[in-house]
């Protein structure tokens, strides 16, 4: 039974709550913490199983009962609270993205080194079953070798202003999602991107220097051209599906809706719209990955996704940014030499 | 080249003119005949290319150059004109129904013996690319032995209660194309029929002694179970689908649109309604039945529909009604010895 | 907080002892029974949280403590074990069907007369979220005046000659299933019932005096036709699908699979098999019939399928056989005659 | 009635040949030219009505009886003979690309100023009912202002390599396409266009100095981005999607197939293939040009694609080109401006 400490209770922080409690048979919260717990959440958390909750997130590091540690607070809190945990011992499962500074991570990545400890990032769309799906058809060859991959991710609205300011602009907030199904579905790193971005949703966003909408080309490592596009709010809902072309044939998943049921009438032929946010549609895929964390522990295998793997996208994530700011192509390489 | 006269030049009658003049290259149409032939039409008929126009049928039975009469004549018509049309020599394709009357056909049937003549019976559904396709996927044992076959068969609005008086009833009217369809996916003859119909359309409809909807249960000889589903009314368009299931899978079929645009918005996720009725829908099958009916005069086949074929579904449209008046099942047997 | 026992441990029993360790806070299993229970389904259970376990059920009977009891023993004892219970003064939800004789079920009802007691019949499929969506759509007249009703529910393979022997006939053990759903979508009461079947999967079955294919067409009270299609094995896989057809449109609802994957390659365009059976298809409305149950008691509510939901299809099962048996429509009330 | 003479009778010259024969009532043809006109297409001609056929096409451009000129011969002929037929007063139909050269392009536009004749280039995809279902959608706002476009078009199989090294490279022979489709679709011009590259489907098409796989982002006037994925081959047929993404919803296109038929069976549920290549998906549109062309002279209105619209994709294809060569996004007024 793996003993486990939750810091930061926002959204996330209680989907991984309800999944630990309600999914995974061999994991026990012990302490949530949260610099803002209010006595709903604590009485919440208690309802759940949840042992203690505190303010402070030092009484999770400082426990030697707990054996794992899951970030979920604020960003800038991940790649410190994660040197923190590592240093004291525990495995860490942190929320994407570790940071949005190269040299943090490092320092992450050199604090793991030679421990021998567990450090998964929340790259959950994975483990939803559609993507998994998709992964394994293209890794089986059952369309030969992938020579176009096409992501279409846009969210059904846009996040706050505030948000905005702070979210590392929109190419590492959410794009650094589809930076790893990229990686995750070609089965290979990029080399290069090359970004057309605009500010089409809310004159507010770009007053705040960022972009709303964008397509983005990444040519891969194995020589597959992979594109992506993104916007922050369709109507529709949460629009989330992938392609991959290659040399025998095509492998691609559409969104899942919260029932198959379609209507005809006078109007058309109507069926339901996407599940409406990421909450509604990965909520599954939120289990599943909390469930490969607790089972690398406690089995002593590779995390599905290593502290390489949240690197990675980062940089993918920088290399956009600059792309379009200096609108040229602009290789991996050159962000990594920074 | 086959020369054609057309008997009757209303909806269906103008349907086939327009498909021997732009489709067709091995015959022509040299008489058209209509009693009630406006001028209009037979200023349209000679712009397709059509030689001659008369009110009266006798010219064409009687000309001695015309190879085939193509019959579109009003239904009791039918089997009185392809007796003289036999008689004068000339090959014959007849619109369904030969007639609503057995012994009538049977006079027909009568006729043909011995001449050598090509007889086609006009159920324009074999010829239709889907259903072909069904067909061909059920003949060549992809789906293993059939054991359940259903047919759904709607059309988007009643027909006048002037032509519901006449047309023979629900059964000889309508469902005799889906009857027809029944012998062609299972590829043999129904033993007996069982009808629950409603009439929920239209009152006038029920008060003139017909029924607008119905769930009709086919026993097929070889075992299969056949079920029908037709209605009078469906708003969203003709509805023309079918599933043929077995032992070894199910093939099925569903609706052709005018095109594939689909739109995502805030009320769901719409495409097009089904074509929205048999001249939108059938319009190329129309050109392929006549093509295949000159195919087989020029080259000495048998048509691919036969007087037999025209027989059979009147026997099973008349078997429906009699359950549908008698409340029980009822055998094709019974209407034979009758 | 509801304390439940929870009599047979079979493939159901574990399903619910799941579903309420895992989805239903506000209940609590204390008693698990089973006559043949083994000791790894008794640790299995323990380590769900499950208090206690036991071979004899009267230990849940006679447990002031327990509440609630779940009865998913073997048919037979379904209604006498209803019977103890309500006498014993606890609610009971009950595994379909509640027993293959009338007059049991009459007994049952009698027991429960001013007692005040909850009682479920467990038809899951009402809270499967594509037959609830159809549900809702139609009862929310989104197509107006239900006219036709279609199911479609096929096994991906029969059972065991030796279940088929006790399992009261496929009328009685499956289409009951599609009886419930029969009724929940017209939104009333069948008539009349007529059965065209045959024995087309297994000679067995037949040998063992039932049948595995058939086409049942019921006349509802609201005088929508329904109808409904069986095999005992879909080689696709398990294939449940619905439509309902009205004066203003059509709703119709398809199967769930795995994932929303499709290849394209030189074959076809080829997407995932339908889930493979109920335990996949229905695992979630496994979960919501309990919670439904637990809050029908928390709340002093109704329990959505009542005792009378557990003998009506009984009933049109019935009919069904005995149309089956004598080749005639078979009316509702000449069952409850007898 | 317009008198037409068609100048190449290749493949595509024979569809229209077919096409105006068949389907455009108002149009006759009276000569078909072509350098290697073989007797057998010369017989074939004559039965399809033309009246005469010939090896020179001089004798079209200097008959005064003619009207109008459909140019189907060789690219590198287009331009010099749509200038001879512009100064013998003809109206000109000419097949993409007038030229692969801008200037060329521009003395065809010089010679049409002032005569008032009409000039039509064979863009045929924007009367693919598909294509223009799309369009029309988003025309009438029904999506709200377009914000993402994406075209995927790829072959079912690459051309001979001696035709890929007289094409003009990838971009001005298959994706000039596509580029038109942008324009139309977005309703305006594209400002940039940037190319990601690839050699994928076979070395030799790299060996001859073109690319087979691409992914091409445009910059659209209106601030829409538009993005094209290419590949000379696709296992699976022709793929030809399309959707548009907008601030109020999104449309999208699918391929078509044959038929609708879906078999389900142990290996999954499987549709058809696309149709298999643009003869088979756009025979009906071909038809619908001609006729469009022929309506603008008979009635004296604009043609749906003029010169403008023959020049615009040119300079895309050449920006494409300069883009890839460069690695870098390149203007469309850089191409202009040489």
């Amino acid at each position: 039974m793996v003993k486990v400490g939750i810091i930061g209770a926002g959204r996330i922080g209680r989907v991984h709550i309800t999944s630990i409690t309600t999914r995974v048979p061999n994991a026990v919260i012990k302490t949530v913490a949260d610099p803002f717990l209010t006595e709903e959440t604590a009485d919440w958390a208690k309802s759940m199983g949840v042992e203690k909750t505190t303010k402070d997130y030092k009484e999770i590091i400082e426990d030697p009962e707990i054996d794992a540690v899951l970030i979920c607070s604020s960003t800038d809190t991940h790649s410190p609270i994660s040197i923190e945990a590592i240093k004291a011992g525990k495995h860490v499962f942190c929320e994407k993205p570790i940071d949005h500074d190269v040299d943090k991570i490092m320092e992450v990545i050199k604090a793991l080194e030679g421990t021998g400890l567990k450090y998964q990032v929340g790259f959950n769309r994975r483990f939803d079953h559609n993507f998994q799906s998709l992964q394994e058809t293209v890794a089986q060859g059952k369309i030969g070798t992938p020579q176009i991959i096409k992501i279409t991710s846009r969210d059904p609205e846009p996040p706050s202003i505030d948000y905005v300011k702070v979210s590392g602009g929109m190419f590492l907030d959410m794009t650094i999602h589809d930076f790893d199904m990229a990686r995750f579905l070609a089965g290979c790193d990029a080399e290069e991107v090359y970004v057309q971005s605009a500010n089409l949703v809310d004159p507010a966003i770009g007053e705040a220097g960022d972009v709303d909408t964008a397509v983005i080309t990444l040519k891969m490592e194995n020589g597959a051209i992979a594109v992506i596009d993104n916007c922050r709010k369709a109507v529709y809902g949460y629009d989330q599906r992938a392609e991959v072309f290659g040399s025998e044939g095509m492998a691609a998943i559409s969104n899942d809706s919260q029932s198959t049921t379609v209507i005809s009438n006078a109007q058309g032929v109507t069926g339901e719209k996407p599940m409406f946010f990421f909450l509604e549609r990965y909520m599954d895929a939120y289990g599943k990955e909390i469930t490969a964390f607790i089972d690398a522990i406690e089995k002593g295998k590779d995390t599905p996704l290593n502290v390489y793997d949240g690197l990675k996208p980062v940089l993918m994530g920088l290399a956009a940014k600059k792309s379009s700011q200096e609108h040229r192509p602009v290789k991996i390489s050159e962000i990594m030499g920074e």
